[in-house]
């Protein structure tokens, strides 16, 4: 709102290259609200505007910029403009933009760094894509046993300015290992004369640096923490992570699981920003696969054809049956896919989660059923639609609803755990995979059940 | 794995009936810790443990525990130890045990708390469910302008111990209206004589107490803050609200919106222990609602047996086609629905949304209806499986598909919209409800696209 009012403003002072009263009175500015600004503006003013905040303002406007405004300036700065943002960024901020970059240019911006900030950024860059070690910074505090609550202020007063938090200070021994943490609440309400060793508390949990990203999500929703510290194999302290990088994780993963879900690719961008051809390869893969296995379904019906012939009332309940099972498997495999990425449901629960879907299964085909009967019975004009034996096809349409919505429940439920067991993602286990394998399953089921209740009557 | 190595032990301890060696064991435990060990107890032992423990510790690890445990281990115990751990719980998290309580226990338990602290859960519990009042804490600290830094810390050490967060401390004016916040890290770094004024920034943002909690989860990603206040509609600041809390609803938002994007109700419950009756009917109700609109198809198919009878191999493409449709809608809707909760996509996007799933329908559909031809035209027993005018037949097929494929992007894409638009939660637009509506429209793109080229062949 802040951005709306001032922004005309802040284009004449732009236009007037006014850049005194300009860097003045954005001074007081918060960077968010600067950010949101400058992401209205156009390209050309952008870049001004940047330019003339105090590197450190520059840097922490920067960090609240979508991907996208980060790189187009990156391109739109000179070399030593660019060197004086990228020293200042939280070294977290500055490996998300840096793993995003194509290889060359993240070479070339590493060239840019101080010597000492590039060892830090070419560190975090060494550890695996979405583990801990990337989303984290080297920058914490540590502290001596032996001080009191005042020397750690006092200490706080000298160094802690350039720390990326402050929460949770930390004890370690002469090799680096994390012994004791102290939370700043926890100093601040204290005696200034009162011992540190008095306020220490065991590290609830560390992380460690190569850990998946999905640990860090569980670890920080456990723990109600801000703050979580980082290890190496060792134990030694390496870095910390905060809560709001681990917030951005989460969302981050809950749409991935969501897009494949939807039996696609995860598209790995904003829906109107990624390109439209690279937005539908995405989605094409998938898309062809699934109608390969969807071929199936003409194979089979081939092999019926004769009934079909025979009886092409039979083909009247063919969409109904087989999209009943698709949906009943659709509940079943988001509903395991989440209760497995939020760890309600493990490996181990296979056998429970099976017992609860063939419960479940039988009882939303028999409503089902029940309907279906309903309909086809009580339907004023059911011999002229369905022919004489009509009580027949109702009796073969229930069955076989029991049947396919059971099989779509347990093969939903099941496909996820198969899936991990064979160490694949079991998010891939998308409605629409389930779908395909059901229909499939879904003919056969419901061509074997008419056979058996027509043959000889119509078949 | 504190827990594991212990519990032994404690199990042993509470045998014996050694309350004391108990209680001093466990005085160094952090309350997650206990709350996991006391998870995998019995019953019985459950209560026996918390009873040791002291009320502070006691309320603390309760705050850990799940629904289940919680409300178990409240029937458990006497009411003068329910009190006891309630009076001491941290606002928020009390009513959060209340508001999921049926409404006599809760009556029951506000008789418990203290007149004071019951005036606060009964105001927290007054504010609309899924509000932001209904996270919010009214424990904060607020300073006075004219302090030095010298003098807040001192007001820390006096008040500090009892609050839920000290990370930002605010300043008030008269009628109680937020003017000013000063964050703990700034504070603790600046030299002591300092006077706060200087210190002082605007606060960012502030939640409205009424506002919906996903209101809050943006502007906690938004602002990488890790508490925010919370104002009523005069401004007056009300309480705060700490991100802990915010990552538990970002999450429970995501399953809610997986699960009906699965097509059925939100369970509200994890999958393992939720009733299996409670479960069944949560499913039951969107299965009937998508097999009465599936039945649609039956009365479709009806209108095209007499095409069917003279063309039986039409039959045989029916489940490949309408799947196709079905698949495209499903990865459009779930890219939509994801994109508008986390604000990718606003309403005013449609136009943009269409034009973007225009061209990927087409695309898309395309990839089909190639690999179709080639799979109908290369196949060696063509003639055989298809009769004699399998190439008209390959390009009814191909042609379908692209319509539908089309269809069913658009379909999915633009129904979340038309939800919204109504006010409906746009997540209710699942993939079984968008392959019900394409499976429908499809046998009507199909049959009329086979009329179109057949007429006059086979038809």
């Amino acid at each position: 709102m802040i951005g709306n009012l001032l922004q005309p403003e802040l284009k004449e002072l732009i236009r007037e290259r006014d850049f005194g009263r300009l860097r003045e009175t954005l001074e007081d500015f918060a960077p968010v609200d600067i950010a949101e600004i400058l992401t209205d503006m156009e390209a050309a003013d952008k870049a001004v505007l940047l330019r003339v905040l105090h590197k450190r303002q520059a840097a922490e406007v920067f960090e609240y910029l979508s991907m996208e405004d980060q790189e187009s300036l990156l391109r739109a700065l000179g070399s030593e403009e660019v060197a004086k943002i990228l020293n200042e960024l939280a070294p977290d901020d500055r490996t998300a933009l840096l793993e995003e970059l194509p290889a060359p240019a993240t070479q070339k911006l590493l060239q840019l760094l101080r010597p000492e900030e590039r060892k830090v950024a070419v560190g975090l860059l060494g550890y695996p894509k979405d583990s801990v070690g990337r989303r984290m910074t080297p920058r914490y505090v540590s502290i001596q046993q032996g001080w009191t609550v005042a020397q750690v202020l006092e200490h706080l007063r000298r160094v802690g300015r350039d720390q990326d938090t402050l929460n949770q200070l930390y004890v370690v021994d002469d090799r680096g290992c994390l012994v004791a943490r102290v939370r700043l609440r926890v100093l601040v309400v204290a005696e200034l004369n009162t011992p540190v060793v008095e306020l220490l508390e065991q590290p609830v949990t560390a992380l460690n640096v190569t850990d998946d990203q999905e640990t860090a999500i569980e670890a920080f929703q456990k723990y109600d923490l801000t703050v979580l510290p980082v290890v190496d194999s060792h134990g030694c302290l390496v870095g910390v992570v905060t809560v709001d990088d681990i917030l951005d994780v989460a969302e981050r993963e809950a749409t991935e699981d969501m897009q494949r879900l939807g039996g696609m690719e995860a598209l790995d961008a904003p829906y109107l920003s990624i390109g439209l051809g690279r937005m539908i390869r995405k989605r094409a893969g998938w898309l062809a696969l699934l109608f390969l296995g969807e071929m199936l379904t003409a194979t089979a019906m081939g092999y019926f054809e004769g009934e079909i012939e025979k009886a092409v009332v039979l083909s009247l309940f063919i969409p109904l049956i087989i999209s009943s099972g698709g949906n009943s498997g659709s509940q079943a495999t988001s509903l395991i896919i989440r209760a497995m990425a939020v760890k309600d449901v493990s490996l181990a629960d296979w056998w429970r989660v099976l017992w609860r879907e063939l419960v479940a299964g039988v009882a939303l085909g028999s409503v089902l059923a029940g309907i279906a009967l309903i309909r086809i019975l009580a339907w004023p004009t059911r011999a002229k639609l369905y022919g004489e034996h009509y009580f027949l096809i109702a009796i073969t349409v229930a069955l076989s609803l029991v049947g396919v919505v059971l099989f779509g429940s347990i093969m939903g439920a099941m496909l996820p755990f198969i899936l991990r067991r064979l160490s694949f993602d079991p998010a891939v286990s998308s409605a629409p995979l389930v779908a395909t394998l059901v229909d499939v399953t879904g003919l056969v089921i419901y061509f074997s059940v008419a056979y058996g209740i027509l043959r000889g009557v119509l078949l």
